[in-house]
């Protein structure tokens, strides 16, 4: 264990909080700090305010040094020149680690950073680390820790984020919780006073849980001190950065917010690219690369391939790439010669790839496989993903609805396959599951497309193998089928009545990316029809809302 | 009338429609034509085949020389080697416009340049006008005229599209219809054989409803035509183009996409400048700009100034609008004394404002006002919009549910005062309306944050003021309130749980905003907090998900 691992355990896994100013008052972050806690946290929590005698059914104390148990952190939300004051109490109590929310330090000029200087003089006497001040407080999942000022929604998961603005680290939380990845530690690190950003980045190298680690940096304290501890890591893990101050005016922004020096942006390039930080210019970027980082294998060229459902879309694609430096090569002659027998004779004849209409959409989903074979392409993108799923409009799809039971039922055979079908699916056995899957999907396309294709068994396999490894967890797309065969097998269609299509439908094309990433070890980025959020997918996929987000994750791997 | 908008109205409005190539056969795309064209056309509408009797419940006709009645318009979706036999019956029967949503021509080389030629020259010696070939289809509000290859949700409104791009078009569509607004017309014009762009908006203008006209363009015909007809039509509304070309990936895929010549990049965007004609980058940006045409004014100058509820947005936002030749400038000595009086002393200090954390939440929805009524301020960008809707989750808030009825039964003398305000909201008197509205948020304001501030009446004024302004159709608001006195009054809180409170607090920071556009007659672009779709607001005014995209419509305008 390094000494960063063991002196910030107290912060990420604390057995005690103590919240400094917690109150009753709905107009005090002191109340939305404390609530917060009491969400999640289930260690010893414990609430200290000079006035109030209960807070939200606590026993209050008037100073942290009355609290009879040990505490290991402490969260301080109380006017700026009371927490000197306060920070004396936690030396004397003998607390390890402290949140400062409160604001009105550093940023606020040369007295403000004269009164944090005194703050981080007495915590360094007594060995307390400080997170903030001027911050929103922290995430660790590890401790079910919510210490923000407010209640905020988060998910556990395989990201990290160290946030020196609490509402750009706020908002990346909301986007990625509606995104559906979670974080395993987020920090709002505010002004940076003691605990440096170089110091987070070393502590969640070290954590195996962490597969990505993201930044939003307004200033340095120690350029040379971020490269050299930051390289180590990157080493281990990608690590991305935003870091805004290319402009005078964002530099002056910066200076009142965080009390940081914005510092010379080619400087900073400089540093990223020693330390081996990947830059992104935009909080959707960050996340957007976050994700890619997490989702897909890093690509060995610039030689990319592009798949459309449509000629505008493949049109704009190309554009996006072209500008991003990425190579739309000419098709090597042996996808085009398979492009040939498959798609019919309007095809674009070139990259972007488009079947110009085509209603064999077997075909469209098989294009990717024909790529991704040749050795000279390196990535592709896939375009349009989900628009199978959106053929259960066709069908008078949607959420529940007669459309649906009528689809299903219409599909030739499946009423018999029915009993048989649910014995299998209760088994549990792989390789039986596994047929059946294939035979449904088989049937599906062919209720609802010619499938004239030639090597229809193979993309069945591949289809119905990445549905059923193991890895993946497509609990909705099991229990939708387990649903649809008890219903047709009872011949009760009021849960056939409930079932979600897209449940059923949505991880089929999940799970074809997934696989043939696996397959061949290169990048398959995707990208829906519309804006909006999108979410990862049940098989670990996440497709990007348009074009220029997709090539620009390409761009940045 | 010009010539173009009497030529063209038989394609607008067409009083009787055949789709040619109408099929029962679900792998055609004559199918889902015919159904696109029966869920809204109300005109006449007759299928077209030669081997079906009886298509989805109509008489089927062999050719379209056996339809008795008049036609005006058809629809031909058939293999691209019958289009020719197809269009000479057209010429006899005397048809006025076509659609040729069949593909197979010049996108696809000199033999189908040949095919389009010897179709276009059939069609003019009939006077048959031409959208396509090679398109996904029309739509015109005045007719309810859905002539496109697949059934798709579109809204009436005050936007106009002309696409070459069938794709794009129909993502622009939906993502238009997911942020509430509409489309006059739509066409995916395909390889433009006949009716030019420029043609479309010539026709357009003409068209009073239609208030901002966008374009997606591969390649034109004719600039100079383009520039002589479309400068005229820019001196009445804006015309906005995306138009891609400016690598050889995407000059290459435009030329097997829709046939066309992308041409020099320099070129078109000199040709541009002289039409008037605003160029944007990305789909995206098409439809941000156009819907910021239609709910902003225009500002005179660059001087922009920022009110953000955190730092690190403002940052941000300053970067994003200084990289785009916006000018932060420095607050005016007035705004200045007035917001050291508004907020804490920790606040900013300078532009971006920010108030650090203020929990005084009116101040920072009075900030925008001291800021426009500067002569120096051209625009402002207001960041986290509907963050004070957001506070209702603090609330237990939500659809339903205890928390929302428990809050505002809360709300000091809001069960007394609701006989009464049901009489005035029923009375339909403007005036008592008024002062209602400014009591219940008084009331509202005062139950959630402390009320200090000086000019509350005057705020209050402005806030009930937008929200019962006549141009301003809040229904949902005033349908809420109702319900809400309603349960007060009776007693019965059924109807108060299904109330969602997001209907009583999102139109209020709506209407404040477009109040003070209406006011100032400065553009106030807002952003919210976080990324996804977002929707045209009741009020009337449209956020942006981030600053980007905000600062971009502001450089564009």
């Amino acid at each position: 264990m390094t000494k960063i691992v063991t002196g910030l355990e107290p912060l990420f896994n604390p057995r005690s909080v103590a919240v400094i100013g917690a109150s009753n008052n709905v107009n005090k972050w002191g109340r939305s700090t404390f609530s917060s806690l009491m969400k999640h946290y289930r260690g010893d929590l414990y609430a200290v305010n000079k006035r109030e005698e209960k807070i939200l059914g606590h026993p209050v104390y008037k100073r942290v040094t009355d609290i009879p148990g040990e505490v290991d952190l402490v969260v301080i939300v109380i006017p700026p020149e009371n927490v000197a004051g306060v920070m004396e109490d936690c030396v004397k109590k003998g607390i390890k680690a402290s949140v400062i929310i409160t604001a009105g330090f550093a940023e606020t000029g040369p007295q403000g950073k004269a009164l944090q200087d005194k703050v981080v003089n007495i915590a360094r006497r007594g060995g307390i680390r400080i997170v903030g001040p001027n911050c929103m407080g922290m995430w660790s999942a590890s401790a079910r820790l919510t210490a923000f000022m407010f209640p905020m929604d988060i998910l556990d998961g395989p990201l990290a984020l160290i946030s020196q603005g609490g509402n750009i680290g706020g908002a990346l939380v909301a986007d990625a919780t509606a995104r559906g990845i979670g974080f395993r530690h987020y920090v709002s690190c505010g002004c940076t006073a003691d605990i440096q950003i170089e110091d987070y980045v070393e502590y969640l190298g070290h954590d195996d849980s962490v597969k990505v680690i993201m930044l939003y940096i307004e200033g340095l304290g120690d350029g040379n001190r971020f490269v050299e501890k930051v390289k180590k890591v990157t080493r281990m893990k990608p690590v991305v950065a935003l870091k805004p101050g290319k402009t005078d005016a964002a530099a002056r922004a910066i200076s009142s917010h965080s009390g940081a020096l914005s510092g010379s942006d080619p400087v900073y390039d400089a540093a990223f690219k020693k330390a081996g930080v990947l830059r992104v210019e935009s909080s959707t970027e960050l996340l957007d690369l976050g994700i890619g980082l997490l989702t897909q294998p890093l690509p060995k060229g610039r030689n990319v391939v592009i798949t459309t459902p449509g000629g505008s879309y493949g049109v704009m694609c190309a554009e996006a790439c072209a500008l991003r430096g990425m190579n739309i090569i000419d098709l090597p002659d042996s996808a085009m010669k398979t492009f040939n027998t498959m798609f019919p004779s309007r095809w674009s004849h070139g990259n972007p790839v488009d079947p110009a209409g085509d209603r064999d959409f077997v075909q469209y989903l098989r294009a990717p496989e024909v790529a991704l074979q040749c050795p000279e392409v390196d990535a592709l993108i896939f375009m349009g993903f989900g628009s199978f799923s959106a053929l259960s409009s066709v069908f008078g799809g949607g959420k529940g609805g007669t459309g649906i039971m009528n689809w299903v039922k219409g599909i030739e055979g499946i009423e018999e396959m029915a009993p048989a079908a649910l014995k299998i699916l209760n088994s549990g056995d792989e390789k039986d599951i596994r047929q059946l899957v294939k035979a449904l999907i088989g049937m599906m396309f062919a209720s609802i497309m010619p499938t004239k294709s030639l090597k229809m068994d193979e993309f069945l396999e591949t289809l119905s193998g990445a549905l059923t490894t193991e890895k993946m967890l497509h609990t909705s797309f099991f229990d939708t089928l387990n649903d649809l065969f008890e219903s047709l097998t009872t011949g009760n269609s009021d849960k056939l009545g409930d079932i979600n299509i897209m449940d059923l439908m949505e991880p089929i094309p999940g799970a074809l990316v997934r696989g043939l990433i696996e397959k061949y070890g290169k990048p398959m980025i995707t990208t829906t029809f519309t804006e909006g959020n999108t979410q990862l997918s049940e098989a670990g996929h996440f497709p990007y809302p348009n074009s220029d987000r997709a090539s620009n994750v390409l761009k940045n791997f």
